[in-house]
C-alpha cells in the first residue's frame, strides 16, 4: 500500500505511505477522492495543477480473475469534468503485484524535455530523461523502452497526439504480447499525460509484494467460485471468446440503434460486413487468431488478434465500438480499412471513438463522402503528423463540428457518444446525458437489458431506473478493477457472492450486497461534486439538440426522457 | 418606439410596440434585460435560441452630439457570456432617428442561404434573399448593397468571418463615407450574425420620426451645453483630433504599460515609429487626413484616413488598439504593415485586437518570429481564405495558444486583453477580471487616471474602487448610446450635469447622478446574472496565471490584487 508520488516541476520522485482515508480504496473510486481532494476543480486541465493518476482496482495485486484494469484518472481537457477512463493489459496487475496503489504524476517542468517513470522490481520509482522518444508512436516506442528495460515490463505510454495536448490523446497499455494495443481512451487522459512531460511508465512485471489479503484462504475459495461463475455465464463463455465484443455488432443493428453515417441512421447498410461474424471468418482464414489472452489474469479471451491477406499483424483487439465508429459511423464497411484505422489510432495515441466520430462528422459536413476509407486513413494520418487539419480532428467531435459549422455532433459534455443510439435506446440515452465522465458506454451500458428483452429499449419506462443501477454498478467495478466483460457475472447470485467474499476476504470487512450499491452511490456522488466545484450543474447533463429533434431510422424514434427525469437519475 | 422582430426560422419579420418594461431603456441595458428575458442562459451561441439584438442608444435619435453608437448584444461564442459590443459609423443614428428601439434577430434557418434585412425610410423591414453576398469581403458587400438598395443608406454587416462563425468574427459598421471601417468587434457577435444567415441589415439614413423628447426645449439648451463641455475638454478637444486616439501609444508606453511581444514586456522597442505623432506625419505628409467626422454627430473627430505612399486609401480609422495588436504585441513597428492589418480584417469581418493577440500568441509559440509583417497578412489572409490554420486563428488567442500548447494566452473568459497591461495598471486588471464581458478595456479603462495621475497604477490601494466606479459609469454610456471617447467630459460637473439634463428632457424623468449610478449598477447586476445562469462564478473572475506569476518588465511587477477584492468589485 503505497503511493509514487512524481512531481514534474521538481522531478522529485517519492513513495508515501496511503492515508488512511484511502485504504480500502481502488481504482475510481480512488481517483474520485483523490482529484477532490488535491486537484482545484477550475484548474486547466493541461496546467500545472491537473493531477494524473494511475490506480489499478482494489483487487488489482490478487488472484482474482480479469481484475487487471489500470484506471486512470484526472481533470479532463475534453469534457472539463472529472475522468476516470480505464484499459487492460498487463500494467494494472503488475501495479498490484507491486504493492502499488496509486502513481500519482503532479506539477509541470518548464522545459520541453520528456520523461519516462521507470519503477523496477523493488518498486523503486526513478524519473528518466527520455528526449529520443519524443513524437515516437506508441509501437515503437515501447519497443524502445523494452530495449532499454528489458522485457519484463508493462508500459503505459502516449504517442505524437498525446504530447501535443490534443483533447482525444488516449494513452496505451502493452497487451500480454508487449503491444500497446489496450488504450485508456476516453477524456484525452494523453494530453494530460503530455502536458506533464511524461511519455511513458515502465513498470516492472516481476512484482511480488502485492497487499496482503486479511483472510488468504477465504480469498482463494471466493476467487475459485468467482471464476467458475464466469465461466459458466454464457456471456463471457461463449459469445465473447467467440466473436469477442464484436459479436454486438449483428443485435445493436438488428435493435436499429447501430449509429450509422454520423447517427443519422440506426441500421448500417453494410453490416453483415463489418459484424463479428464476418470478422472471426476472415481472421481464421487469414490464420489470425480470433481469441487469445490480451490482459493479465484474463479467462475470457475477448481479444483477437486482425491480420492482413498475408497473414501479417494489423491490429489487436479490433473491438466493437472501433468496428462501429470507423465502420458504423463512417459509412466504411471495409474490416480491412477499420482495422488499419484502429491500429494507427493505437499507434499515434489517439481514441479510436472519439476519432472515429470526428472523421463521421467531417464526412456529415460533406469534407468527404461517407463510406471513404482512403479519406479517412488519410485524415486520421494528418493527426500523427499534427497538420493544422490533424490537430483539429485529434480534438475530437465537437471542435471538428464547430471547425465546419456544422450542427450534428453526437458528444455529451465534449465526448462522443458510443456505438449505442440514444434515440433507439432510451437508458444510454440516460447514461450518456447524466454520467459525470460525458458521454460513455462504459459507465453504465443497458445493452444486456435490451437484448435479453428485459427492457424495451424505446420505451421511457423503467430506463431511468436501469440506468441508475447500471451506472451504480459500474462505479464499484471500476474500483476494484474488473472488466467491464466480466461484470455480467455479478447479476448472477453466485458471481455476485462469490465477489463481494472476496472483497471482504481482501479487507477484512463485511459487506453485504447493499454495502457495494452505496459504495458506488458514494462515488458517483464524489464525482458530481468534483464537476459541481468545475462549474457542472443539471443543465449540462443534457444530449445535443438533435437526438430530441431528429427520429432514426428505422423506429424513427427521438430521446423522450424528460429533464426531471434526467435530474433525479443519479440525485442521491 | 418599435422593435423590428426577425425570425430567421420562419423568415417572418414584424413590428412590435415595445413593452412597458423596456421603455426608457436602450443600448447596453435594454440589451442586459432583453438577452435575461428571452435567450436561455445555457444556450449554444450559435444556435437556433440565442439572439442577436441591435439597440441604438437611449438618445440615439436626438441631436445631442457623439451619441450614434450602435451597441450590438447576443450571448457570445467567445466568452460564453453575455456580450455588448458596440460601434460607430451611421447605423445607429439611423435606426434612433426611425424610432427603432432595437432589431431583435432570432432562430435560424435549415437552407444555406443568405439574407439581408432591408429597412426602408418608413422604417418597414423587408427580409431579402442575398446568397449572391457569400463569402463577400465587407467592402465590396457594401457597395453591392448601396449599388442595389441607394446611397442613403447605412449598413452593418459580416464578411467570410463571421459565416464561418469564427469566434473572433465582428460586425462591421459604415462610416460617413459608407466605408465598413467601424466595428462591434468583441464577443464573436459576427459569427452569431452569420449563425442566423443574416449578412447585412441595411437601413435607410432619411428616418425623420425618431421618438418624441418629453421636454424639446429642455433637451435642445441641455444638447447645446453638452456639446460646449466636449468642446472644452482638453482630451477631446486636443488629444483625439490630432492623433485620434493613438495619441495615447506615447503616455501607455511611458508608463511601462505597452503589452508587447505577446505581453513579455511593457515597452515597445520600436513604439516611436508606430506613435500617433508619427502617424499624424506620415498621413499628413502622404496627404490624408489626420483627422475627419467618422461617426453621424460627431464633433470629436478622432478619426483618421490612412493612405499609402501614392495617398491612396488603406484604412479607416487606424486607431490605438489596433496598432497596438498588430504592432507592440507582434513586434511589427510598420504602420504600413499595421494599417494594412486593420484593413484586412475590417473586410475579412474579424476583431484586430483578438486577431492581432491570436497572431502575437503564435509567434511567442514560435510559428513565425515576432516582428515578421509579411507573415502576419499572410497568416491574416488564411482567416479571408478559411484555410485551416485560418480558422483556427480566427477563433482568437485562446484557440491558437491551444493549437500551439503555447501557456502564454492574455485573455478573460477567452477574450483578449487590450492595449494596457494588468501588471502596469493594477485596475486595468480588475476590470478585464470582472467585467461581464470578458477582458475588455471599454468596460472600464483607468487610463484616464493613470495619464492624469489621479490614481498609481501600480499600487493596490484604489484600484478596486476606481475600476468599479468606471464599469459603473461605462455601464450607462454604452446605454445612452455616448461614444466612449466624448465620456470623459462626464467628470466635470457642467458636462455630467448637461449630459443628466438631457436625459430628464427625453425621458420626462427626474434623474440625479446618484439616479445614473444606479443605472450602471442594476445594468452589470443584470449582465451577471445571465452569466450565473450560464455557469459563471467568481471563479471565472481570474486572470490567466502567467499574469500572477511573470513579471513584466520594466517594473517587473505582477498583477496584486487579491481574489478577495477581485470579487467585492461588482457586488452590489
Amino acid at each position: 500500500m503505497k503511493f509514487i508520488r512524481v512531481d514534474m516541476t521538481s522531478k522529485k520522485v517519492r513513495i508515501e505511505r496511503v492515508p488512511q482515508k484511502y485504504i480500502g480504496m481502488g481504482g475510481r473510486g480512488l481517483i474520485a477522492d483523490l482529484i477532490n481532494d488535491e486537484v482545484p476543480a477550475r484548474c486547466d486541465p493541461l496546467g500545472p495543477e491537473n493531477k494524473l493518476i494511475f490506480a489499478p482496482g482494489l483487487l488489482g495485486g490478487t488472484s482474482l480473475v480479469n481484475t487487471s484494469r489500470i484506471a486512470v484518472g484526472a481533470k479532463s481537457p475534453l469534457t472539463g469534468t472529472i475522468k476516470e477512463s480505464n484499459a487492460g493489459g498487463t500494467f494494472g496487475d503488475a501495479a498490484g503485484r507491486l504493492g502499488i496503489t496509486a502513481v500519482i504524476i503532479e506539477g509541470r517542468g518548464a522545459g520541453d524535455e520528456l520523461f519516462v517513470l521507470r519503477i523496477d522490481e523493488r518498486g523503486e520509482p526513478e524519473l528518466i530523461q527520455a528526449s529520443d522518444l519524443k513524437k515516437k508512436r506508441t509501437y515503437a516506442t515501447v519497443v524502445a523502452l523494452l530495449d532499454r528495460f528489458g522485457e519484463k515490463n508493462a508500459v503505459v505510454c502516449i504517442g505524437p497526439a498525446g504530447e501535443m495536448g490534443l483533447r482525444a490523446a488516449s494513452i496505451q497499455s502493452t497487451d500480454t504480447k508487449a503491444r500497446p494495443c489496450r488504450a485508456a481512451g476516453r477524456g484525452g487522459l494523453g494530453a494530460v499525460m503530455g502536458s506533464k512531460q511524461l511519455k511513458a511508465i515502465v513498470m516492472d512485471l516481476r512484482g511480488n509484494v502485492a497487499d496482503t489479503l486479511a483472510d488468504p484462504a477465504a480469498f482463494e475459495l471466493a476467487a475459485r467460485d468467482f471464476a467458475k461463475a464466469v465461466r459458466k455465464n454464457p456471456f463471457s463463455r461463449d459469445v465473447m471468446p467467440e466473436f469477442g465484443t464484436a459479436g454486438l455488432i449483428a443485435p445493436v443493428n438488428s435493435l436499429g440503434g447501430f449509429p450509422s453515417y454520423n447517427a443519422t441512421k440506426g441500421v448500417f447498410d453494410g453490416w453483415e460486413k463489418i459484424s463479428g461474424e464476418a470478422m472471426a471468418d476472415m481472421i481464421r482464414k487469414r490464420g489470425g487468431k480470433t481469441t487469445h489472452q490480451g490482459c493479465a489474469k484474463c479467462i475470457i479471451r475477448c481479444s483477437n488478434e486482425f491480420v492482413d491477406k498475408r497473414g501479417k499483424y494489423v491490429t489487436s483487439s479490433l473491438e466493437y465500438e472501433t468496428i462501429w465508429s470507423m465502420g458504423g459511423m463512417t459509412g466504411i464497411d471495409s474490416l480491412d480499412v477499420i482495422a488499419r484505422l484502429d491500429n494507427l489510432c493505437d499507434d499515434i495515441g489517439i481514441d479510436t471513438m472519439s476519432t472515429g466520430v470526428a472523421v463521421a462528422v467531417a464526412m456529415d459536413a460533406g469534407y468527404k463522402p461517407f463510406g471513404d476509407g482512403a479519406a479517412a486513413i488519410e485524415m486520421v494520418e494528418q493527426i500523427g503528423k499534427g497538420t493544422d487539419f490533424g490537430k483539429i480532428l485529434g480534438n475530437g467531435p465537437e471542435e471538428i463540428g464547430r471547425h465546419f459549422g456544422h450542427h450534428r455532433v453526437p458528444v455529451v459534455k465534449g465526448q462522443s457518444i458510443s456505438g449505442y443510439d440514444p434515440r433507439a435506446m432510451q437508458g444510454n440515452a440516460v447514461t450518456y446525458a447524466t454520467s459525470p465522465m460525458g458521454a460513455d458506454h462504459t459507465a453504465g451500458n443497458l445493452i444486456c437489458e435490451y437484448v435479453t428483452g428485459k427492457l424495451d429499449p424505446l420505451k421511457v419506462q423503467g430506463q431511468v431506473e436501469a440506468s441508475r443501477s447500471s451506472q451504480i454498478s459500474m462505479a464499484v467495478v471500476d474500483s476494484i478493477g474488473l472488466c467491464v466483460l466480466a461484470s455480467p457475472v455479478l447479476s448472477s447470485p453466485e458471481g455476485a457472492e462469490a465477489f463481494i467474499r472476496a472483497i471482504n476476504a481482501k479487507l477484512g470487512s463485511n459487506l453485504k450486497p447493499e454495502s457495494l450499491e452505496q459504495m458506488g452511490k458514494r462515488i458517483l456522488s464524489a464525482e458530481r461534486k468534483f464537476n459541481r466545484k468545475a462549474g457542472f450543474t443539471n443543465k449540462d447533463d443534457r444530449l445535443p439538440r438533435f437526438f430530441y429533434e431528429e427520429p432514426l431510422p428505422p423506429h424513427n424514434t427521438v430521446v423522450n426522457i424528460s429533464e426531471e427525469d434526467m435530474d433525479k437519475t443519479l440525485d442521491f
